[in-house]
């Protein structure tokens, strides 16, 4: 039994709120267990200087912490005057997974700014910003297809993450909150699409290692949980869901 | 009429929700019309460098909005790699507006941190994180009395803090919201204690001037609209707001 | 009896030496008693972007300190790499100040800086930093209306500023040296027009609150000082004050 | 066939020149193709504060290009001011890779600074430094072995890394360089022990994305890779080689 | 003849008046032309961690110049947040000289800071200010002599700086304004004891080159010159110059 | 004798090694005995800003040591987010000597871009980072001059560097190893053209001075020095040093 009661390959309860802000295009407050992320996306009618004149667009993705979302106070980026390594790591894989399921050429050349600021840290801000992020842009994505004629609907598939990890007493363990995961040895975060494809698959070991047997144990609780976050994510997007014109294979989901 | 329908001399609705994040020691949401920031006390058992071995604790702000609080994105001072001298001054104002309350000598040497992060924003955000800021506080510092001995319980009196302006409609109008202070001929903050004492007057009038008598009926409206704010705070804080021992004049709001 | 022998409400002695340097479009050495600042105004042929294209020019100030003006050397914020937060509140104050007195569309597409370099610090350096810019933005003006054609005089009115404070001791007194300004319980700096109207008012209790009789009371002791302050900037501006065209009121100053 | 002529699962040309430089305690000058990285290692006395009195040691890693070890030149990061996303993503991971291997007790209160400065890329940067990495490391801390006592040799195992990819035509390819990374559809980076576990495994599909089966044929090309790989690093390690004391799994290699 | 009226190898009138500012422990306004640099010395009872516990003080110098003592506004270098090159360059020049001619061993764990900011320029910065620094530094060095026991005095020659260049039209010039300095094909700085000796010597032919006997030149005209900049020295440290105890051959001025 | 058995004024031996990498326009790596440098040149079709429509182009340079050049490893530069002045003013030294050698009229509007990077440290750094950039260089313009038609080949001349010293027990010495330049008393920095005229002299007596009579003496041992070196410097250029076409002088060596 695991620290919260929940068993191996058991998701903590997820809620997304959508529309959590008045201002952005589209907004979300995600909670995964303790871990409540504010996810936004704004559109911009531009993009930036190394893409212009090629009728694409671009998605691009910051990511922070509250000072007090973490058990000990964290001190500002801002006042420190610089973005540490692990938060440009984490802002890096949240635009590069965004834009795996985005057509850039039918959004035209827009940004799209995804910000997720953690508002309360329980483990997994990365993974839940990520399945976050995707509900906003969809729904900002969803309110410019309104309002602009778009070549076709710019969102390709679903899009969510999990992580896994191993611990030595309970073996593979599934979406890991911050105690679990200060203690496992193996810790590996995984963002898939509706269709069951992999588009990023980040496995540590921290000061140990995983067998290949190890690695395939991994994936298949992973893959089950995401297919479970993608059927929460539908249901927070309501009519949007509609928009989102999937293979056959994510069809059945 | 004012834009929102509101009287001249008329506060927005405040809402003021505690203990909203479970990390900190103490924490509010608060509300202020569309305003609406996140305000957190951390306390700290040390004191910075320059207040060291007097006996004596330390109360310091930081303050910041999200990127998509306002109308158009803002760029993240941390992507920036400085603090706007706007912030700095928000912050600093602050810090010394919730010092003015509180007895540094009963806190021990401890530092509280207090960060007010704006989610969303309509105008007075720096006012609105003073009001919470002051529950957080005394809130956070309600959990140290029952923890540890303190000698009195360190929070003297109420703090709230509001707006105030001069239109060229209307005259002067109290806590303006964000179309009211981007028209405003003149805007004034005041941060006042529960026993009616001024602690800070910022008047300012961009590109224009104002009279002394103009002073006074500002000075009025945002007098009794303090009050009315501290009877919200009363409410929030419940029990705990049964510590603030302040003089016979606080007693009679 | 003040710690220098003034009256409660007497100034410090001021002398304002104008073009004090040979590159600047205007420049003076203000000294308010041993409170010593070189205030240069220069004037450039453009805006910053945000105002590009509306005809209307633009005031702003830069202020520091030398790091020997005060007892104890100060690290350069050059050195530091960051400019801190006391230094913008004040240079936004100096710039905010002195827009309010300027005609923005006489002055055309161009951008005043004002510099303001403490090189002897006893107190009022902000206030101070006012009166003496006031005077070197207006010779700069004078001159630009000899070389250009303005379509009238863009200063409209004068504009300078001081301190005023409550002391345990003594109540209420005018011009703040250091000393006195280290342990004033309250602290108010006042800047207003040669018409009498208020530009900005910034009342401060440190670790202390005022009451509304008290306001009152500074504001008599300031408003007074201010006109004599007024005084000493025209004889100093000589035959450039008779092209300011203010109001009746300031004419009876 | 490739662009290089080199097969499918083929890996590049590697050399590996020991001592390369004459102050660090470990050097090597690593060529993958055309791929040329100097990576040393230099011991300290003393660890980070976070890690003082725990009797354990520590290694952290530094990454960097020459401007024109690319065939644009880049701009320095010192010019610039700060470090890239990209230079921290890189450095983290050599850290924690080499961290796996290393019994960070047995080295005692030292620091291992691994600097790995590219003065030649065509792609695979990052995974020649950790390969060039563990070398350094393994020469350095040989000579530490034989000047102070150590408890036991610290490196617990070797460690080597490669890249392998998706090529719309070629499928699954080894070792990419600069011009098959450009063209990938799916780029995987994975850093393996000499007992044939992993220790790190970064998957991506930049604007595409991989299916389970994709997953498993990458693996199994690096895994063979990697091997060939360890068997160059013991060659360039000679004499300290016999140091590591693997599991049997690794003595098979 | 030049464009000042000066003769080839004539100075500009310097003025030295001591004593220029309240606070500092030394300090002078110096003019070279019309060239003036304020230049103070600190004191501080520390010297820089790494010469603790040496017995031995330490000079440092900072060096800046006020946005507009220049022909056109520069910016200042705590806007850009960080220090130019140049700035740099002529700071650690100040600093090296200086120390050149004080006994660090009888100063004590001191350091000796000076700061010389540029209050309007006209060439010849970096010179004025060494030969301002040395007087600012001795007078608070003799102030420092009268307070505390010192094994000696710390002051061991006098030290002056001038410049000497090369115009095509007019050969060896010295002391060059700004209007010959941008037309100079050859700069050079030199710096000098009281006693004839070279401190520091840097001559540069930007996109220019000069001969061995060009060379020979302007050592001739420049030491003529230091040897009279020096007797301004003397004058203006009035009886403090009697505590610097030179050689015989300076003793010959 | 000196520490590694030269004659005072023997050189240490040099070696050029050209083309030393694959992308550079022009590249080396330079050893000046067991000083390193891989020195590149860099051409871009394009000057900065300041320097556009004038129909000229323009050279600069960036120096930098790796972390391990060293015997203590020094932190680099991007970490601490800025460039030391020690840097600064060495990468200035190497742009403007370069350009004394340069028609920058002849190479168009174009930029080249020194980089010098020094991979091990054994003193002299900067004068062999200046040999070496030249022949970096003149690469690099040899092979423009094959691409593009250039009015005339724009190195006017050869140019190389080297240090002078004076030791206590040794008299002058010519090329200091980092040994002999941390205990000689004055070190001086030459730099010539192959016909034999001064580009920059920087002669400093950190904590020490030096006579007429031993600058003297210096400019002797380094010019002939130089004169060695330049051979040096022909035999790397090979058929590329017929393309310099020199005054007689410059013949004759």
């Amino acid at each position: 039994m695991r620290v919260d009661g929940r068993q191996a390959s058991e998701l903590r309860p997820i809620t997304i709120e959508t529309d959590y802000l008045k201002h952005p295009e589209g907004s979300v407050l995600i909670s995964v267990g303790d871990t409540k992320v504010i996810c936004t996306a704004s559109i911009e009618d531009r993009v930036p200087p190394f893409m212009r004149g090629q009728g694409k667009g671009w998605v691009t993705a910051e990511y922070a912490m509250l000072p007090r979302a973490t058990g000990q106070r964290t001190i500002r980026e801002s006042s420190k005057g610089k973005v540490q390594g692990r938060t440009m790591e984490i802002q890096r894989l949240i635009g590069r997974a965004l834009r795996s399921v985005v057509d850039l050429t039918a959004i035209g050349e827009r940004t799209i700014w995804i910000d997720c600021d953690v508002i309360q840290a329980d483990g997994g801000t990365r993974t839940a910003s990520i399945t976050g992020a995707f509900v906003a842009m969809t729904l900002a994505v969803g309110n410019l297809a309104k309002e602009k004629e778009l070549s076709s609907f710019p969102i390709k598939d679903y899009l969510a993450a999990t992580s896994v990890g191993i611990s030595s007493d309970l073996g593979v363990i599934l979406d890991l909150n911050y105690a679990e995961d200060s203690t496992a040895e193996v810790d590996m975060n995984m963002v898939m699409t509706g269709s069951g494809e992999f588009v990023e698959l980040q496995g540590t070991g921290e000061e140990a290692t995983f067998s290949h047997q190890q690695l395939l144990n991994m994936l298949e609780a992973a893959e089950q949980g995401i297919k479970n976050i993608i059927i929460k994510q539908k249901e927070a997007l309501g009519e949007t869901a509609s928009l989102i014109k999937t293979s056959s294979q994510a069809g059945s989901l």
